[in-house]
């Protein structure tokens, strides 16, 4: 384990939209358990997935998120091997049949790849759209007629907007893309069929998903599908119809540990607040930066911005680099700056952003 | 970094068929850069995908894998985030019409799931099997007219066998799962289309496939499938078109390069085999103990024994387990032993498992 005697390393304040800053204690947790998992003798990536440790290791960081987020035995927890656009083609593969219609709340980048596969399997709706600023989540949405599910996506990472609430009455359960700000405020169920989430801003590292699922919404999925495409697989084999990512579950598990020490969901979602109207403050008063998203659509993970110039951001991302302030670009679908503070991120960071704002703004690049 | 101060730890002999164990200067390597990536101040975890460092990482871990095993530009080196299984779907999906046929050289478990799943999308013709028993790799196939590509698996890690060449003569593209023996001996690319193999074996953790193919097997894919289920997407995308694995992309990295300093593909097969003739020349002398394999087909990284009764077995496992000896048990399927003794599983493990069968057998359990 790392100790006095090593070189000290400056590690720098990373912006990344994720992967992204995890929490330094896990880290270190985890540069042990590499070597040898909680005095078994043998790592984590080693480890028989079929062993009692590791079967403790997906035992607890189910339990934990369970505990975490307020989940009953009507929701399944499932780990799947794979990113979260995998799930924009499995969700409609499951639950769409080719006569049945998709409800999809449209706020940008990502619920919009999530549509073209869903036209692959059946027909797709636009019940409303953030469209063609996405700088808000759309207020009201004009529902079509029985749709077998109704989509969003919780957290728009690309334009910086995220649903202050779940889509209001639903017509069908919720499907939602919480990749971005899951287990960053306390995770509303109610009117939920499932919530998928790539790992790799708020829980861990990148090549797995958390599904959160309600059991009878994951039994209405079409029948005959190859096993690892069947949502129901993960439920019927525990997530171990063949080898998970080991790894990913452990990490997840000591995220989730984390945040429970840090006082939960809802005095997580309070420090993230609170993190974010840092900066949003700022922005609103700034005469040559402005916050892309509007408020009540405000993201508190994804802060988009611009500056007065291209000029203005090219300087304010030089000088980030410079003061080891990295991965500040915005997407590259969409340009401007980004600043990307998930739950690991320290506040301090977002001061320190700040006051570089500032002083770009004062010296009039 | 761990140091001289820490706790003595002692790491387990781990049998493990996989996640298995890896080369411990590995472990030391990955344990820092979970801190810090070569000095970048950020972990490698937490390193954006689109960033120049994770860039760095997987052009590093492509040009290793095309230098240790000798592939030309021919071959695409793609990293998909998936197990071994999702590959039995995969293929199919991406080569085999309703009307075609996939050739089948069946040995074991691992070729059985592969053909239920290929029978979904086409037709499945047996050209050699090694039923009941799966005690060795057939020696002649009867191929059927105009297959679409012939299917194989280099190491059955259930039955313990292994191919000591590549099906002979084949009347089309080979398509290899390679999963439990990929990187253990020169890897053989003559006739082949595909080669996939999951990386918790050789290369790494588990959640993440390497795929070996020609360019041009790949464009004959079948058109029209969702991004993530089309081999061609990671081609055209250099395995980018989602966030990819990043620390698996890391790992088979630093695993392939310490392949290299080993020696390379050679001196590591040249070493498994050595490794292994000292458990099979034990077992083929012991009045009590007995190879399952037959010779000529027994495979170099999992080695399938029985004892004469079920008493002795779990003797010898208990006793195991109570010296560090870990993950003897058969696959849950047959039963009996299995000593999986993949590249970096040590010489000295495979000696002190002998001594102890010898132990046991003298005693007259």
């Amino acid at each position: 384990m790392p100790s006095a005697g090593d070189p000290p390393v400056t590690r720098k304040l990373n912006f990344s939209s994720g992967p992204a800053t995890l929490p330094e204690v896990v880290l270190r947790r985890a540069q042990a358990a590499l070597w040898d998992l909680d005095g078994s003798g043998i790592g984590i990536l080693e480890h028989s997935h079929r062993g009692p440790t590791f079967a403790a290791v997906l035992a607890r960081t189910t339990a934990l998120i369970r505990e975490v987020a307020g989940i009953g035995d009507d929701f399944a927890i499932l780990f799947i091997t794979a990113g979260a656009s995998h799930h924009f083609t499995m969700v409609p593969q499951n639950f769409l049949g080719e006569s049945e219609t998709a409800e999809v709340c449209h706020t940008g980048v990502w619920s919009g790849k999530a549509m073209a596969e869903a036209q692959r399997f059946g027909k797709v709706h636009v019940a409303c759209t953030g469209a063609p600023a996405f700088d808000a989540t759309p207020e009201a949405a004009s529902w079509s007629a029985s749709p077998r599910y109704v989509y969003y996506t919780s957290n728009e990472t690309v334009y910086g907007t995220q649903w202050a609430a779940p889509p209001a009455s639903p017509p069908a359960p919720l499907v939602c893309d919480a990749s971005s700000d899951i287990f960053s405020r306390p995770l509303p169920l109610a009117d939920h069929g499932l919530i998928f989430a790539g790992a790799q801003k708020n829980l861990g590292p990148s090549g797995i998903t958390l599904v959160i699922a309600r059991k009878d919404f994951l039994a209405t999925r079409r029948p005959g599908l190859p096993p690892l495409a069947d949502y129901m697989t993960y439920l019927d084999q525990g997530s171990m119809y063949n080898t998970p990512n080991t790894f990913g579950i452990y990490m997840i598990g000591e995220i989730v540990a984390w945040i429970r020490d840090e006082g939960g969901l809802a005095a997580i979602g309070e420090r993230n607040a609170r993190k974010a109207a840092v900066l949003y403050d700022f922005l609103d008063h700034s005469a040559c930066w402005r916050a892309h998203a509007r408020p009540g659509s405000r993201s508190n993970m994804n802060v988009t911005f611009r500056g007065a110039s291209p000029g203005l951001e090219a300087t304010l991302l030089a000088r980030a680099e410079a003061q080891g302030l990295s991965g500040l670009a915005g997407h590259r679908a969409v340009g401007g700056l980004r600043a990307s503070i998930y739950n690991a991120f320290p506040e301090d960071g977002v001061r320190r952003l700040v006051q570089l704002l500032d002083e770009v703004e004062r010296e009039g690049h």
